[in-house]
């Protein structure tokens, strides 16, 4: 097996991490805990993995944690830990939407830098809030919009940025599932259960669960601002509180001399779709066509010119995605890889703060600036369908 | 090789058939002359092929056409092949679209069948005096949206009228091309020159050229009527007159005590796109997709069991599919047998008049009624564009 | 739509075509009709279309052919039409194999040209005595290897042959198959009894019925000549007579210093298969890939740069494919216009000859040397496999 | 997003893990790391890393790893963590495969779990000695076969096992790659260097580097013995001493009264194919096909119906393949997490001998027995070849 790669770069400690949320039967909890161990950059110390005492501790103990680190509580957690010599340098927050704010407000005051789980928040007041106080915070904090995190989607921003389709014209974008097809939230699904439950998901359903992604992903490789949408929500189970499909119309703010347009369609509702998250890109020199099912290829269309099956750290592979990826072309990386990259370019920016040196420019995570981008978008989506689809400003 | 089929039908003589328009460098014209050879069921023995006589007459040497029969100017020929024992008994109408209104007329008043091109015409007004005309006149209006010959896309329409994914939610239906990513209408394309001319396709262009077929496929698949819209047309391309991309939402008609909803995108600026038509259509049971590059295959899942492909002529494929298919699975149909199926249906209602029986409820082609929702849906897209995409009734 | 294609070739009259074989329930017999009429450069106008008097009328009805040229049998069709001031030109023998060098003699020796199905005869005996006779006679021998008419098949060809991938080293061919996997030879199917019994087929089975297409169109995109073979044939079907399954190992002839080797798999016996014909060659300094059921791409990798997925009148399509194209790019052709392209580079030579002119170089067809090399492969195969899979000169 | 997953298992304290090779600029040694970090078993606390002293050194400190516990000898390393309270208690041996047997014979001795790399050896003698080592020591041998460790791998093989596709007649594996197309081993490519070098790889080139791999997934899908072989090797690179292409027919041991047969190929001169691993297995009853490129898909088709595209964790995936998957579907898992997958059944082995209980019997990873084979079967390739592909044992 032809396996070649990067250099190593040279040890520094692993950060210390603890976790809020994550607990026994908490799925994406365990997710992000693959994610900071692939690349050896943290080490999970303490957690507040659930509101449930007893399920904090068996939690805990399931996952090898020092009993007098594992906290029913995550601002008890927050307070012992900042006194801690070798307490936690960062926190994970994986909790439903609606506990993201106050559990980081916790962590942000007292220095310890947020990994936080998306949408930003369940309200807009909250994540304004939130904002403001990552602002004034010398902790970072990184929101995991994980799918900006695989190679090819890194190459695809890295091309329209180097002009290679020109000046983007069209910004196609949809996230289809179908997990919620039937009315799946009253028959036991917890996870089903909080994301139609709009006080522990916020506003919106669809829209805020993984239309955020699809705008995320859309903004991240066209490079472009969002000015105004049209929306048309729809629930169509019945009893649900929360959209579970979403059709947007989008115009982004001039670039270039170029108004680019857009669609995203995001749905729950959509049999055949796991998750199936696309992004396709159109400028005047050329198109980009990415899919998050089958992540390690683009689909490059110099205009007029045939078209190219790029893929990763393949022929044409760009070093932005290089840098992100772990091993050679054709060995397929995932969805952990993707997802363990925010959490590696995390620890780079960590460790820079730590030696009091300069963050690599090349270091590139969804910030609290991406999450109140997110909020706007679902808050204006549900805005422009209560107006009947009027075009409304993010 | 593996090769079973239909059984023969009893041969009936050919259908004489004329051609307007489909000269010397016009090209649309010769996908009819293979479409309607392909089954046997026609015989083009005359034409008004050009309205530069010279060109006329040309091009009906290459025919191989009677010179008598060949003609420079479609009213003369209406006139005298309708006085002929042996005239034509149906005429392909193959202009640009501001001739097919006062073409067809000629042919319909003389009882002589027309397949004409889509859009039925290229004004609004038009439209309504040539369906008027249609609706009194004995003789049969087939519109050419030749992608309803698709054996896989009658297999779709079949399987959501027997109810194999249930209520239908969703319909998003797609036509991207890239052809006019630049202007090359400025630099000597004729097929480009007349799609981007106001008087010559009408107020729609990718709308009026691709658009009108995206939505015919979705409504034709969906068994759903369009109710009202919401678009917005661009012209990316400095200088032209007509839309290049058109982002539609869609709110069809209840049925079945759902309001399905939609996505509509056709451009012709979309690079990496020939012709990029795809249409997918979701319910409460199950899931269909189907893309025209690959129009042999059918996606289908039954929610919650596996995804399937279901193949022309393959396991799986219905009667409605199988009776227009000509050769076993695995052996790929293409364009131009879509295409002939048109006219074969076609054939098998005009056999039918000139037999005085009745035409098989199984044939199945776009009517003029299917060319009227068209011309609307075009004239509903632009009225709803100019007042920013507020919602319009279709 | 956007539909530009080639200017129309002058007008020469009709080549008349007479048919043996192909009479009701004999399937290939109507895709060489369809093939023949596409183009328009055929009319049928006589048939010895069935052995049994009754079933030859009764099909020549069908078709709409003059009773007095629907013959019964096609010694009498040949003394009679070659007699006939405007007697068929040409023949299409579409018969089983056994039937195909009696047949074609008697058109041979009175100059008729002959396009005859493949293989090319059910001996060894009958292919070296039809070639004799094809190597005399002033008429042409066409041999229908279709998938020689596939135009991505033809831009392969011509990659290869422009040094596009360098000096070839390998040539990947199969065919596999799955409609005989049961005994359905013994369950009433016609197509699968004639072509598992070795009196009507010949020696090989998947060998002669598919394994020759592989072969052939493995030399026809390589350019190369087959030297040696060493193979394993299977009927792993009870009872059947002959191979349902081939392995085969090739090695080439040398060329630019190289020795290109080659696996070369067949089956009828491979569930998933509908009619799985794929060839991949790789050369020094690239590869290309071609698979039947997507026949519109051509994937191309110059080494070291990024994979290309070519299309059919496409950017980077070849002058030698797009003067086998009917329609634009994105539109698919299938099946029967790559069959049609045989009769058209027949209709090609035939006219030429007609008219004493010189065969454009251009023209491409199957020919009897190419059916002579299929005979000798499938007689390789067998004396390979019976010799335990020892290499055997082809 | 719609994560859902496996409860979680109680903690076990970590495997505390050894490794021999994988230095600086070594990399497969990486890819093993990573593997037994993902699913946070292991710990790896020393390493006889390369076999130069400083670079040894280099490498401990890049990895954290504690400077006493960091050796220049694995001899050495074996000889005094054995007697360390808390020594390693497995090593994951990841040199070139010449070392392997002496490497693995130092820890086996020494009742320390060896998780080795393939191919076994560089010779059949040594796999021979390292397997009667094996076979005596109640220390655990884990090849890292690693492609069996993908989830619709296992999903495969347990669908064959239970009947799905009847009794299999056809096992097609492939595994083309392209990086040795040009001499690259003598331009500086180290990877290339040995695994060119007869010396440090053995008598295998490609059947040895990948034809191993293809082998193995083949008859570990298949749940077949392979009986006799018949191969054709090539170095087409001029100069290269082992072979960089082979073609290779196979014959399998009668099951279930059928004697299967197959083809294997596997290249490094095959441009296009980064790493297009794939495994076709046919039965009288259906057909399973599998490519590593695309890893989360299976294509299924039971004869005579639709074909079924599987995805991991979808409807349709059996618990053989869902207790070896993370996360739910429609989030792709790749290379790391399958091998990851061998470390994570190697841990759960371990840990059953740790607490003196049994082995799950789900539990599957490739062993000694696999590596013999593995050996034969290069062993096999290369004597076939000599004798100009004469059948023999494997």
């Amino acid at each position: 097996m032809a396996i070649e790669g990067k250099a190593a770069e040279a040890r520094q400690p692993r950060i210390r991490l603890g976790m809020v949320g994550g607990g026994q039967g908490a799925f994406i909890g365990a997710v992000h805990r693959m994610a900071a161990r692939l690349d050896d950059q943290f080490t999970l110390v303490a957690g507040a993995l659930s509101s449930t005492p007893e399920k904090a501790q068996a939690s805990g103990l399931e996952l090898g944690l020092d009993p007098a680190r594992t906290y029913a509580d995550y601002r008890q957690m927050a307070i012992r830990e900042a006194k801690l010599k070798d307490g936690i340098e960062a926190v994970a927050i994986v909790t439903p939407n609606h506990v993201h704010y106050e559990a980081a407000r916790e962590f942000l005051k007292r220095g310890i830098h947020v990994i936080c789980d998306k949408p930003l928040t369940s309200t807009l007041g909250d994540a304004r809030k939130l904002k403001a106080l990552a602002d004034e915070s010398e902790a970072l904090f990184i929101l995991t919009h994980n799918y900006t995190g695989y190679p090819m989607v890194r190459q695809a921003r890295a091309m329209v940025a180097n002009g290679d389709i020109g000046t983007v014209r069209l910004v196609q974008v949809e996230y289809p599932q179908d997990w919620l097809t039937d009315a799946v939230e009253k028959s036991g699904s917890k996870q089903a259960e909080w994301r139609t439950d709009p006080a522990r998901s916020g506003a919106g359903g669809s829209t805020g669960d993984i239309g955020t992604h699809a705008y995320n992903l859309g903004a991240f490789v066209s490079g472009l601002e969002l000015g105004e949408l049209a929306a048309d929500l729809d629930s169509f189970v019945e009893g649900r509180a929360l959209d579970d499909n979403a059709h947007v119309m989008l115009r982004f703010k001039e670039k270039d001399g170029v108004r680019a347009k857009g669609l995203l369609w995001c749905s729950q509702v959509a049999p055949g779709h796991e998750n199936g998250l696309q992004v396709r890109v159109y400028g005047t020199k050329g198109g980009l066509e990415w899919t998050q099912k089958d992540p390690n290829y683009l689909w490059y269309t110099p205009f007029g010119q045939p078209k190219q099956l790029l893929t990763r750290m393949g022929a044409g592979a760009r070093e932005e995605a290089n840098r992100v990826s772990r091993i050679p072309s054709g060995h397929p990386e995932g969805y952990l890889e993707g997802f363990a990259t925010i959490y590696a370019e995390a620890a780079r920016a960590i460790q820079a703060k730590r030696s009091g040196g300069k963050v690599d420019p090349a270091v590139t995570y969804p910030t609290i600036d991406d999450g109140m981008k997110g909020m706007l978008f679902v808050d204006a989506c549900v805005r422009s369908s209560k107006r009947n689809g009027a075009w409304v400003s993010v």
